[in-house]
């Protein structure tokens, strides 16, 4: 079959790779009706993060179920079901805590070791999901085509900016600033709209990702960056700050920009990837009683709840893809993406 | 009369200084009943913060009203009044968010400026109490002398510790560790079981502390620290850490500590004044979903919901002083402070 690996620095290839085979009870075997490019493959891919050795990538996929373990009872051959961007058993002591990203016995897709138990990765023509109770969530069909990106995103984007809004404790009425117009920061526009917010601020420079977003619920653009950005932010918010602003970028100028958005009391709830370890200012929270919240979101625990809006059409997440290739073309995926000249795409084996 | 003053590190004198005199219409004079040392006070006295002039020290006290302006209409002469550590409006947007610390109109008691307009400090015979209104609560009387120690609690250390409690959102049957053993962490472990909390792991070392943690309610006692003490909360937290941690110190260390025994998906509510700013590893905290929340304790907003239990005797944060001494004796009660031969000194003008 045909399967993504990233080779080194803007090397991307698609290759032949060995068909996956059940190895344990709790297995399933996934072909991939579509998956995706994240943000954090780009991490990679401008070789921010270094590759050591050539290993499959792409943690973003729905399919439909081709074989399962002897051990798999909530999961059955032909369902449509949605993979997060991780492996749990949702079970555990931290899962029953919805925190399934620290399942005590899960993992991530697309490890080094290709021979591992999580080595399987979603940008390829089947996937091997163990544990495939916990992690895979099944969508009662049939699934017209056209829901198809929209239940993607519940695989990570969605879902991520669903707990940047969560983290921060968004509630009805609130006024929310989001950092970052890439496919989370969008998301988290559609959450913090679903929330009850009634003031969505976008922070984007781009005039399609602003249209997008004003699509979504922003109900104000912010071009302007760093102290400009803060300024335009308290204008907007009675001089203040916003209760809560959403961190969907990862970078140290990113987490500023949040963090000194914030109205004193409010909560900055952050899902960016944090490249290289921005150390956030511990002084500056503690004088204003700004508080951080939020990590590598558990989108597992989300997508029961997320859903049904996205199947009824209450939201459309799906949007944010702006661009759709067939597989084959996943080293422009990642070329569209790294060069902004796409949000977010779509790969169809 | 009477007042403290710091002249340099650990150099606490009491002199004479003219007399309080109402200079604007919202001030009034309070005549000091009882006043008290801070842990955040032996900063300066240790030299950590630099005392670049002499200046009036002190901000916790609790008095009887003696004179008022005549703007003042919530506050009467022969009134007995909690003043928190900080001088609020209570009306401004920050004051109706919550964070009274962060009154637009707002200060702090004991400035560097003899002459400003909160340069009254607490440990004193009279204070000058600007926008007495927002900043004063008082207490119907009459006040037998039992109580006072623990209506002096709310100008600070018990609304801190209920502040760390909130901030990290403590509800019933959680399982809480609070990192410090001082006036406000012994505050923090009633605020935890008073919201609920049903497992109370307090990090303590000092028996005559331990003893008065678990006559607060805590129900577990960790000697240990660094990596040792998180060994031990997770052996007593099913494996997995604590849902909240109360930081009550503001060290890099402890703050570590607090990182590092709260669980995934839990929080750090955290009212230790962060010495020297230790930056909060963003990688940590994102990889494990453990929030930080907290800040300066917005006390004045904290006092009504606190002093019916205080006066009922349903909690006693009052025995945290285990120390009494004349107003003369400041500079004693800095030392025993030091030295950690007392917990928290009360001083009687």
């Amino acid at each position: 079959m045909l399967a993504t690996l990233i080779h080194a620095e803007r090397d991307i290839r698609v290759e032949t790779v060995p068909d996956p085979v059940l190895s344990t009870g709790p297995d399933a075997i996934v072909k991939v009706v579509a998956a995706c490019v994240c943000g954090s493959d780009l991490w990679p891919y401008r070789g921010v993060t270094p590759t050591r050795e050539p290993h499959r990538i792409g943690h973003e996929f729905v399919g439909v179920v081709e074989e399962i373990g002897p051990d798999v009872a909530h999961v059955a051959v032909g369902d449509f079901v949605i993979a997060p961007f991780y492996v749990c058993d949702n079970t555990c002591a931290n899962c029953r805590n919805g925190v399934s990203t620290s399942c005590l016995g899960g993992g991530w897709w697309g490890g080094n070791d290709r021979q591992g138990a999580f080595a399987d990765a979603g940008q390829g023509e089947r996937v091997r999901v163990p544990l495939a109770d916990g992690t895979l969530v099944v969508v009662p069909g049939p699934i017209p085509d056209e829901l198809v990106p929209g239940l993607l995103t519940l695989s990570d984007v969605m879902g991520t900016g669903h707990h940047a809004a969560v983290s921060a404790g968004v509630a009805e009425g609130d006024t929310v600033a989001v950092v970052g117009d890439g496919a989370v920061g969008l998301c988290a526009i559609i959450a913090a709209k679903r929330l009850g917010a009634s003031t969505i601020i976008a922070m984007s420079r781009h005039p399609e990702r602003q249209a997008l977003a004003l699509a979504f619920g922003a109900t104000h653009i912010v071009e302007e960056r760093g102290d400009e950005g803060i300024a335009r932010v308290r204008e907007l918010t009675g001089g203040i700050g916003a209760d809560q602003v959403l961190e969907c970028v990862g970078t140290k100028e990113s987490m500023d920009q949040a963090i000194r958005s914030t109205r004193p009391g409010g909560m900055v709830g952050y899902v960016g990837v944090p490249n290289g370890g921005p150390e956030l200012p511990v002084r500056t929270l503690f004088d204003r009683n700004v508080g951080v919240n939020g990590g590598v979101a558990p989108v597992r625990g989300y997508i029961e709840e997320l859903l049904p809006d996205v199947l009824s059409g209450a939201i459309e997440p799906g949007r944010v893809f702006d661009l759709e290739l067939p597989l084959s073309e996943a080293a422009e995926a990642y070329a569209a993406m790294d060069e902004r000249r796409a949000i977010k795409v779509l790969l169809r084996p």
